[in-house]
């Protein structure tokens, strides 16, 4: 028995604005023959936040004002903030979001940009949801916490819905795994609407919280993080997101970080398409487990694209460095 | 009085694979802000063949068919090529591209891994083009001539109808020209549809044939092509073409090669998003024409993205060199 209802996240599609939903998704090619597989791209990245979490906030914003809340606050990385920010303008529901001060300058540009006041934390995102936490109860302002907050979990899950309407199933998904409320969202709308196809979690060995969670079926919380996929970097699962994902994951698989800069890379080179780490993690988990997905059908989501270029470029450079 | 029928281009909408229909389209606040104007992207390059042309030729492929044709041969720089090679595979015709042997690598290795027979031809576009004449004279080939193929002018108007649902209409649509394919077809789209919306066509200085024809009123050709923009390049402007050009366009652009090369670069900064020099030619004429669109809502048209990837680098690289 999970948190979610399928009839509920059908609906949700008629709550969020069109720019967000009704990505694109088709087979890559040129992907598929380098990995030996059949991959299908869902692209969430041609939008006005680069990004997936336009889905979540446009339900969590919605709900809040019928909720009779007059402010929001979040902890992000970036892509959370900039979805709350651009949600929130949408509706005039002033927002706050707190990063930790190493966040992405992009992101913290964009999140600016859309209107939301910035708070920036000295230290990672755990210290930031503990600072958000904070402003909520003193300034009674409410509080979007990832995954947590069922309507960011159930807008990611309109995904799903959307993947699930091709005519032939797939026999995988996948899912960038962070805090969970893609994983859970998109993987409990597969099961529901497509339950042939297996659901796969992808998370970087540097951020392992949530997967060696799912392994122990308890919260395992972790001392650090190191990773560049700033978009799925957590070290404390929350108890109910994880037990939606016991119940919705087939697998949850660690990948390294060389990988997922091989995963950019191949993305760029042969699908045209530029990434933050998050949304290579599908195709490094490919790139790692050649065999086990040899001719299968096999769904990817490109959940963001919030990414300095320079850094990018970098990260796609220094492969060779870091495999001689 | 034009070739085009508002019904048949609603209905074409039926006819078109879902990979290619409902492209994104949202206003990309950080290109609005450098450019002074409000800016709706229409990307149309999330999808197996990274171009507009595939809602063209699952029209013209349809056609064919129905009248019993059993193979086509078309003469393309690459993007229709590769749209010709998709549509007749997906429909068992088999399909024949003929192409110059100065043509992009990456596209015309596409068009072969799509399964079409590719002749290379020394030459520009038009030779490539009287070749397959040529070839469909002489092997009783379907000879699909982009823009002057009506389909392939309905299938691109469907963008413009997607354009056109938007609640407010725009001042400006900006459109590339090259043959007046997408030209012709969005400009009648936006006409019958979005009748306030300012038709403004762009096409590169170094291969101005169709707007010099445009202004003239009657077709004039050039003697050769220089511009980086080989999706637009073209000598002969088609007399059918022309004369609907004539109707639905309310101006013509033409834009400098570094313009084209700024607004690529542009585009990948601030929109995230990787194009070939075709699709930069709207920002282009943003760029050349800051004060005549400051303020207004505008739709730029991001047509294909096929594009060697070394290749764009060196091109956005270069912008300094040539405007020292």
């Amino acid at each position: 028995m999970t948190r979610f209802s399928i009839q509920r996240i059908q609906q949700a599609r008629d709550h969020i604005s069109p720019v967000f939903m009704g990505s694109p998704q088709y087979e890559c090619e040129p992907l598929s023959e380098l990995l030996g597989c059949r991959l299908t791209l869902k692209v969430e990245t041609i939008n006005p936040i680069r990004c997936f979490k336009g889905r979540g906030t446009e339900l969590a914003v919605a709900k809040l004002i019928a909720d009779g809340h007059s402010s929001a606050v979040c902890a992000s990385a970036g892509n959370l903030g900039q979805a709350l920010a651009y949600s929130g303008r949408a509706r005039s529901l002033p927002t706050t979001v707190v990063a930790s001060a190493a966040a992405s300058a992009i992101k913290l540009d964009r999140i600016r940009g859309l209107g939301a006041e910035v708070k920036l934390v000295d230290g990672d995102i755990e210290v930031a949801r503990a600072t958000a936490s904070e402003i909520a109860r003193t300034e009674s302002s409410a509080l979007i916490e990832d995954s947590e907050n069922l309507q960011t979990c159930e807008g990611a899950a309109t995904i799903g819905v959307e993947l699930a309407e091709q005519s032939e199933p797939f026999d995988t998904i996948l899912i960038a795994l962070g805090g969970g409320a893609m994983a859970t969202g998109v993987g409990y709308a597969m099961k529901e609407l497509s339950p042939k196809t297996k659901v796969v979690c992808v998370q970087p060995a540097g951020a392992p919280a949530m997967t060696l969670s799912w392994r122990a079926k308890d919260v395992i919380r972790t001392d650090s993080i190191d990773t560049i996929a700033d978009g799925v970097a957590g070290r404390c699962p929350i108890p109910e997101v994880l037990a939606d994902l016991l119940e919705v994951a087939d697998d949850a698989l660690l990948v390294e970080e060389v990988s997922i800069k091989r995963g950019m890379r191949a993305i760029h080179e042969h699908g045209g398409l530029i990434t933050e780490p998050s949304a290579a993690l599908g195709v490094a988990a490919l790139l790692e487990n050649r065999e086990r997905f040899a001719g299968q059908r096999v769904a990817s989501i490109i959940c963001g694209s919030n990414v300095d270029l320079a850094q990018f470029q970098q990260w796609i450079d220094s492969i060779e460095d870091e495999t001689r």
